[in-house]
C-alpha cells in the first residue's frame, strides 16, 4: 500500500453500458463484464487500487440496484463502504456524495476517484502519480490525473496545461476542452500541452466541499441530507457530469500526468485491442479476418474473410459490428427497444 | 401434368452439403434445409417435377442413411420409388441404378434427372424444355438440358453447341468443357453457343443403358446386380460423375436450352440471392449492411455497418463469411475438424 493514511479510494461504479450490449444488459452493465482479462472491470479496478489504500478505505459508489452483484464481485469490500445510488445521476452527484459520506469520518481525508473502465500496463507509473497527485491536494488543490496522449483521440475531453507536463509535477490546468474535432485533436497532440481528461480526481475532500458549495450548493446540500440518511433528497440532485458542475469553474484545479500505458474500456473496439484476438469459451476458426474478435458465447465461431469486426455471442442475442462502428450502438439499442425487444435490454 | 405417359423423374438427392454449413450437417444436408424459400430443397424440386409426371413416376436416389429422412419430407413419395445408395457414389452410380430399377418395371421408359438444388423461376419454359428432350430422347439422343447463361459464371461446365440454341430445339452437344476461367467464361458468353451444364437429363432408358454398357461396363454391371437385389456389388461400383463416366464420351448427345430464371443453390453467396434479406426467426436489426443476409436462429442478430456477408446462426455454431467467399467453406470445416470438433459437422 503507497498511499498515505488520510488517502481514501473512491470507485466509481455506475454506468449503463449500452456501449457492450449484448454481453452488458441493464442488469448486467459492463463493470461487471471480463471485457479486458480473466476478471471483469470493477475487480480489476479494485486489484489495482489495492495498491493504494487498504480495504478499509476503499469506497465503492454504484446503483442500488446492483449492490449485491458489487459485492459479490467484491467480497472484501467492508460493508459499510459500499455508497448505493437510489438511481443513476452522473458523476457529480456520486462523487459529492462519497465526499459526503467520508467527510463524515474524517473530514481531513483526502479522497482519489477512479472509473471502473479503465486499463493500466505500468502499476509503478499509476502509483507515481496518484502519489503526486495526493501531494498537491495536499495543498489545496483539486487535481485531476491526465493522461499523457499517444493518438489524436476524439472521444475524450482535454486538459490544457500552460507548459508540457512533467512526471510527478502537478501543473495549473488552464482549459478544459470537450472532445474535439480531428484536426484540432491532431494540433492538441502536436503541441505537447494536452493532457486526457480520464475522470480520475484526487483532493482534500474539505477543499472539494468548499468549492462546491460555492459552484454548485444544491448538489453539495441534497448530497450532504443524502449522506445523513434523508435518501428522499436524492430526487432532488441535478444530474450532472463532475467537470460541467465543477471542475470547469472550481478555483486551483491542478493536473498530474499520467504516461502508464493507459486506455479505456469504452467501446468494443477498445475492449477489441485488449482481447488478443479471442474472449469466450467456445472454439473459433478465423480465417483472413485481421483485427475480428469475438466475445462471449460457449459456441464455436467461425469468421471467414471479414476483417475488423467485433463479434458479441450471447444466448439471446448476437451482434456483429465493424469496430469502426463502435459508437453506433447507441442506434443499434434503440432500434432493439422499437422492434419491441426491450427484454433483451 | 405434362410429360408423356413414358415419362418417368428421378430426383438426384444425394450430396454432402459441407458448402452450407453449419446449417448443414453430415446428418441434415443441404437438399433438406429451407434455403430459399418456405420448403426445404428437396420438397421444392418435389413439387416442381410433379408437373411433369404423377407420383407414381417419380423417383428419389438418396443416401441410405437419409431414407427416413427422405419419407418425411415427401410424404407422397411412394414406398418402392426410392433408391437408397449404401454410400455416396456420384452421380454416374446413381443415374445407372436408377436406370437399372426403372428398365425392370418399364424397358422402353424415357426418364429425366434432376438435382435437388435448382430454382426455377419459370415454371412454363421448364415444362416446354423438359416435353423438347422428352422428344429428342424419344428419337434416341441422350439429352442435356442446358441453361442459357446470363453471365460468365466460373463454377459451372460448359456444353458447346454448332449454332446459337433455340428453345425448343436440340442440338448436338460438341464438347464438354469443365469449369472455365474468367476470360474464357467471358468468350463463352460473348459467343453464344455455349451452354451451362446444369446436370439435368432426359433419355430413353433403353438407350442410356447401352451407352453405358459400352462406355463404362463395369458401372452397369455392378448397378444392374444392386438393381437385381445384391446391394453388396454396391462397394465395386467406381466413384464418378455422369459426365465424366458417359456424357463425354456417348454418341448422339443433345442438348436442349433453359432459358426460365434458372439458378443453383450451390453456396451462401448463391442462397443469399434468393433470401430477400432474411432468413431464420429472430428479430433482426441491419443498419449499414448492405446485402447481408442471416440464415436461422431464433435469436435477435444486429449487424452493423458490415455490408456483404452471410451470417449463419445454429445452436452450437456461428458462421460470419464474406459472400464472396462462399467458396472457402470447405477449409472452414477442415479447420473445425482439425480441432477436434468433427461433433458439430
Amino acid at each position: 500500500v503507497s498511499g498515505s493514511v488520510r488517502l481514501h479510494v473512491v470507485l466509481l461504479a455506475g454506468g449503463s453500458g449500452t456501449r457492450f450490449w449484448p454481453l452488458s444488459r441493464t442488469k448486467r452493465p459492463k463493470q461487471f463484464l471480463p471485457l479486458a482479462g480473466p476478471h471483469s472491470l470493477l475487480r480489476s479496478t479494485w486489484d489495482r487500487v489495492r495498491r493504494l489504500a487498504p480495504a478499509s478505505r476503499i469506497w465503492v459508489v454504484a446503483p442500488r440496484t446492483l449492490a449485491s452483484d458489487v459485492r459479490r464481485e467484491l467480497p472484501n469490500l467492508r460493508r459499510d463502504r459500499l455508497i448505493a445510488e437510489p438511481s443513476p445521476r452522473d458523476t457529480a452527484p456520486a462523487i459529492a456524495l462519497a465526499c459526503a459520506r467520508i467527510a463524515r469520518r474524517d473530514p481531513r481525508a483526502i479522497a482519489a476517484f477512479f472509473p471502473c473502465d479503465h486499463l493500466i500496463g505500468d502499476l509503478r507509473a499509476f502509483g507515481r502519480a496518484v502519489a503526486a497527485a495526493e501531494r498537491a491536494a495536499e495543498r489545496g488543490a483539486l487535481v485531476c490525473v491526465g493522461i499523457a496522449p499517444d493518438r489524436p483521440a476524439t472521444g475524450f475531453g482535454y486538459l490544457k496545461v500552460g507548459a508540457k507536463p512533467k512526471a510527478g509535477v502537478a501543473s495549473p490546468v488552464l482549459e478544459f476542452v470537450e472532445k474535439p474535432d480531428p484536426a484540432r485533436a491532431r494540433r492538441f497532440l502536436r503541441s505537447g500541452r494536452y493532457l486526457w481528461n480520464g475522470g480520475m480526481f484526487v483532493w482534500r475532500i474539505d477543499r472539494f466541499l468548499a468549492e462546491l458549495a460555492r459552484v454548485a450548493p444544491e448538489i453539495r446540500r441534497q448530497t450532504a441530507a443524502v449522506a445523513g440518511g434523508s435518501l428522499a433528497a436524492w430526487r432532488r440532485v441535478p444530474k450532472i457530469s463532475i467537470d460541467y458542475a465543477v471542475m470547469e469553474k472550481a478555483a486551483n484545479v491542478a493536473v498530474v500526468p499520467l504516461d502508464a500505458g493507459w486506455d479505456d474500456v469504452g467501446s468494443w473496439d477498445a475492449a477489441a485491442r485488449h482481447a488478443s484476438g479471442a474472449g469466450g469459451r467456445g472454439a473459433r476458426v478465423i480465417l483472413g479476418s485481421d483485427g475480428s474478435v469475438v466475445f462471449g458465447g460457449e459456441r464455436l465461431v467461425a469468421i471467414v474473410d471479414v476483417p475488423g469486426v467485433v463479434v458479441v455471442d450471447t444466448k439471446d442475442a448476437l451482434l456483429i459490428a465493424s469496430r469502426a462502428s463502435s459508437e453506433k450502438l447507441k442506434s443499434v439499442v434503440e432500434a432493439v427497444r422499437a422492434a419491441g425487444r426491450a427484454d433483451l435490454l
